[in-house]
């Protein structure tokens, strides 16, 4: 069942990712053989989610280096320079992809004098290996997770952190996928996810594709559902978690989070420890991207907003630490008790590579 | 500057209402001459907003006498009954357009021995006075309401309240159609308000037309603005206010209200008295319509939700009472003390006609 979502595929000469901008409607791969394809496609959102946007990082650079390979040394450092670059600056919020490149940095730090065809075959077997360990650790968590699901549960789930945010199985769709994998039964609410609707396109679309049962609202549905007793967990993904446990997500979710909290309802976050930044001492602190206002002005070619209105579209926001029941990682969970303790650093560096 | 927005016009023969559906891209009247035809324009959202459906409805059973002047008796009286029960199943949630046709059925009742073209003359004066009054209880509203806005304030509103939701001025965008008018500078967040975009279409539409500086969010971001110390106040309609002060309104109002408590942000509810429905004692009893899956799996012509996937349509939910900072009444503030100690009853009863 797992893995019928290939999200990034290598075909033996250059990364193809699923073009998320066309789903559900189409299902169409790009191919991609450089720094500068890859950071086109995680700005332009073809691949999106924090996991799914490190390990196309690390094919970012892998690409890169098989790119210049038979340079000069000076312009292959140079332009691996300027790889890192465009990639570090595609995107701000997901940690992931300062974690991909600062892995690869660190191996081509290493092996910098080898022949520059040899630095290329080492850097894309890495790229291959961050990809294996992300679908490994999202099977893990997912096993985490379902065991805190019961059979004939309600989840909702904002966004999408699923096979199509990760290089498979999903962070919060892979806990379903796991819990309906051990036999339970469990029925999913999508919030559809303005302005990209990423709920709608793509969760809606991957729970369809499982046959998991999946009902879509509109992300101001979820409170009165919470109220009318309709809702039994709530589980998201994340973009970044800071040292003190705030989470950031995509827009919404500390709206989700503050309901949950006022209806006792648990709120899970689904978190490879390569989600976890223990250089930001708090969610203050986490970059929150602002994206085009075209997006929020309407949808695809459909404009809705009036001429002369101004726009925000924040993509992200922060969910206290409080808020969160607990993390779903790849090591464990870790409670609420755990995260407003501070110890979430200690279980991260006992446990990270 | 009020009254710019026409949203029900009576021609001498018949009522032409502003197409909503068009909106921002049309602006187009529609004309209607019976209480089938209004019945439709009220279910389809043609005109929507609790005051102009109340509005509405009178007109619709004014026509609908107007039409069957010169009938036998039976068959008048048997199609008055025909048109007051289609024009009341065509939504559940608004109580005024229940308040308007019982107003004009108390009318009709009086006057029902008269010449039945005397009695479609009387029924059309009494629809002119509904129209009449709801504009003017709409300008002292803001009057009242304007008293709560400090000049410079960032104010957020969720649906459309504007005069577009009423015979004119509006009530929450009356609200600072006013405080415009008396010389403070606000300026508007509207909630994009998912699926019917009602705020994108309408709201933003209605602020810039009266030059109110406006900025268009989705409906998962004012959670994170007012986490940011972006939004000052709220303030938003109702369909129907319970004896016990809890508010129904648009769905999403919950959520906003929720997070505006956790923020102590004041949460204002401006409504007319008709919209107080002391027959019902909470909220729980206020009935929630479910309107068609359609709506969320896309917008307009565009669908963007795959195959197979379930959809729920809440259009309402109930904010209970406890998170009312105040309504907004054409007789002055309700204040939350008075909402909670039960006493909503006593000032109803005092002013209502």
């Amino acid at each position: 069942m797992t893995g019928s979502v290939e999200t990034l595929r290598w075909n033996g000469q250059s990364i193809e990712m699923i073009d998320q901008r066309l789903l559900p409607h189409q299902l169409q791969y790009r191919s991609y053989n450089s720094a500068q394809g890859v950071a086109d496609a995680i700005r332009t959102m073809v691949i999106r989610g924090a996991p799914a946007i490190g390990v196309a990082a690390a094919y970012g650079i892998a690409l890169e280096a098989k790119r210049l390979a038979g340079s000069s040394p000076d312009t292959f450092i140079k332009q691996m320079e300027s790889g890192f670059n465009v990639l570090g600056t595609s995107r701000p919020t997901a940690v992931n992809l300062f974690w991909a490149l600062n892995r690869m940095r660190k191996i081509l730090d290493n092996i910098i004098q080898l022949p520059q065809e040899t630095i290329a075959e080492m850097l894309i077997a890495q790229a291959h290996s961050i990809l294996k360990e992300d679908i490994e650790a999202n099977r893990r968590m997912g096993i985490f997770g379902a065991s805190l699901l019961r059979d004939g549960m309600r989840v909702l789930t904002h966004c999408n952190a699923g096979a199509l945010a990760t290089a498979g199985h999903g962070t919060a769709l892979g806990v379903f996928r796991s819990a309906v994998e051990s036999g339970k039964r469990i029925s999913v609410f999508a919030d559809e996810t303005r302005p990209v609707l990423q709920g709608a396109r793509l969760t809606a679309w991957e729970m369809v594709q499982e046959s998991i049962p999946v009902t879509l609202i509109t992300d101001n549905m979820s409170g009165h559902l919470m109220s009318q007793g309709e809702i039994d967990a709530i589980i998201v993904g994340t973009d970044r978690v800071a040292a003190n446990g705030d989470v950031a997500n995509k827009i919404g979710t500390y709206m989700v989070a503050v309901l949950a909290k006022r209806h006792s309802i648990p709120f899970y976050v689904a978190c490879p420890l390569s989600t976890i930044d223990l250089n930001i001492p708090d969610g203050k602190a986490i970059p929150i991207e602002e994206r085009p206002a075209n997006e929020v002005k309407g949808f695809g070619e459909l404009h809705w907003a009036p001429e002369g209105v101004s726009i925000r579209n924040p993509a992200f926001d922060v969910t206290p630490a409080e808020l969160v029941t607990a993390l779903i990682t790849e090591e464990g969970i870790i409670d609420n008790k755990i995260l407003i303790s501070g110890k979430l650093t200690e279980f991260v560096e006992k446990y990270r590579k």
